[in-house]
């Protein structure tokens, strides 16, 4: 990929984050009304936030191949396009359909490139409070209308000084039982622990506000868009092994697999202190 | 208290709300920067969130001592101050410190007028959105700007397609052991289970997006402000015994209380089926 290429594609994936927001900013907040009249009417009950992700993948995935017939996408909705090359677009059109739902507006669309398996770029944009935090060419950003500001981490490097987030803690939700207590470790060591905020959680520690994130059984298209947010803003993001997300990452243990697992953080050296405690598992 | 006077304290409070964010908007998402430079140059850190707090109530005490000199006022940050008459504000002016910190825009402004221990106005305002959610004289509405909208809860009555919500379920947290255990039996049977969203889960649920809100540990600022709101929308709000929060609700058991234990439904047979549950505690 060339430089021309990589701003080329950065600007792409704005574009289609912004294409896709048409398709799910009308659906926020609207299922109640809508979803009692049309169940009594067809005794089928409407779901908002599947024809947000389905009509916002729809579009995303026809705009991919108007304009880069060759490339490969994979989509949460729509499943694996294969492509003639070594470029894939990952697509997660409404990460965190349970806010959705409930009118919290920390959902986000996810869009990011991935290069022989690698994430170059990727877009966490959050069309509520319209701010789309990007990683590329330029390195990493925040867009709010015709505003851009320079991201970065907060650096911080001390646990019991960290800020630490997951999307949900209890057991047999996204962690496994033993998960849940290594994460509810750790959780005792930090300064505060925030609940609820999907791939949302990654903007805020691309942005200096949040200092580690730590979450298990996620999908490639939860997971792509983030890396390179982050990296580019200066934190680390690997599985629980402290390995990078590529190859069969999200697939079971006994596939080879890390299950999805996946820890962020503002410096290497949180990392590590997080890995201490999760690399064991 | 007469109907025009129902009318002009519905609007003070309004203004007490925006003035504050006067005070706690410039202070979101500023810490970092600002913390490490006057931590190195005098040694102490900066906390902008205990700043925000205590600027904003200290104009907003300023302002009703001036309009309101024989009124009441209950702070977060500066205490009682006892009123000639059977009028009281409370105040909390930002719910959801640990949001703050972590740069999560679903803290809020808390304001609320008791009338012999009553709550008749409720204020939950967020500033960082711009929505401020307000139950009074006129009912309830969401005002964002200069719009205004009636709002109203769901209405739903089934547990199993109620969509719940609490801030922390960690036992030892705000919740006992005991009090998790019971949230999370209700969990293990609703639809969909949201955390971390302080105040502004019971504006949701004012708002129709959330249908139950289970809490315990709180404090009479961090409440009062909540019982206009989802009462004048049609919701149903009590402490875990089914009474309101008057009288002694923040105190310990011990001391005749309820342990600042909530529970606001979106309607009366939703709030029974919870109550079922958490009564015995």
């Amino acid at each position: 990929m060339t430089d021309a290429e990589f701003e080329e594609y950065t600007a792409f994936a704005r574009e289609l984050a912004l294409r896709a927001r048409v398709e799910t900013m009308p659906r926020f907040r609207q299922g109640l009304a809508i979803d009692n009249k049309l169940a009594q009417e067809t005794g089928e009950a409407f779901d908002p936030v599947t024809e947000a992700d389905r009509e916002a993948e729809r579009v995303i995935r026809s705009l991919i191949e108007k304009r880069y017939p060759d490339h490969g996408i994979l989509g949460e909705e729509f499943g694996e396009k294969e492509g003639d090359g070594n470029i894939r677009w990952v697509l997660d059109p409404v990460d965190g359909t349970r806010a959705f739902i409930c009118g919290v507006p920390s959902w986000t669309t996810l869009i990011a490139l991935e290069v022989d398996g690698h994430q170059k770029v990727g877009v966490i944009d959050m069309p509520w409070p319209g701010e789309m935090y990007i990683g590329g060419a330029g390195g990493a950003c925040l867009m709010t209308g015709q505003d851009k500001w320079r991201i970065a981490v907060s650096g911080e490097k001390d646990l019991s000084r960290a800020r630490l987030s997951t999307t949900d803690p209890r057991a047999g939700e996204c962690f496994t039982a033993d998960e849940a207590d290594a994460f509810m470790d750790i959780a005792g060591k930090v300064r505060v622990t925030r609940f609820g905020l999907d791939a949302c959680a990654y903007a805020l520690l691309a942005a200096g506000h949040l200092d580690l994130v730590i979450e298990a059984g996620l999908q490639r298209y939860d997971a792509a868009a983030l890396v390179p947010v982050i990296e580019e803003a200066g934190g680390v993001v690997t599985d629980w092994r402290g390995q990078p997300v590529t190859g069969d990452w999200e697939k079971p243990l006994e596939e080879g697999g890390q299950r999805g697992r996946l820890v962020a953080a503002a410096s290497r050296e949180l990392l590590d202190s997080a890995l201490e405690r999760l690399g064991a598992l």
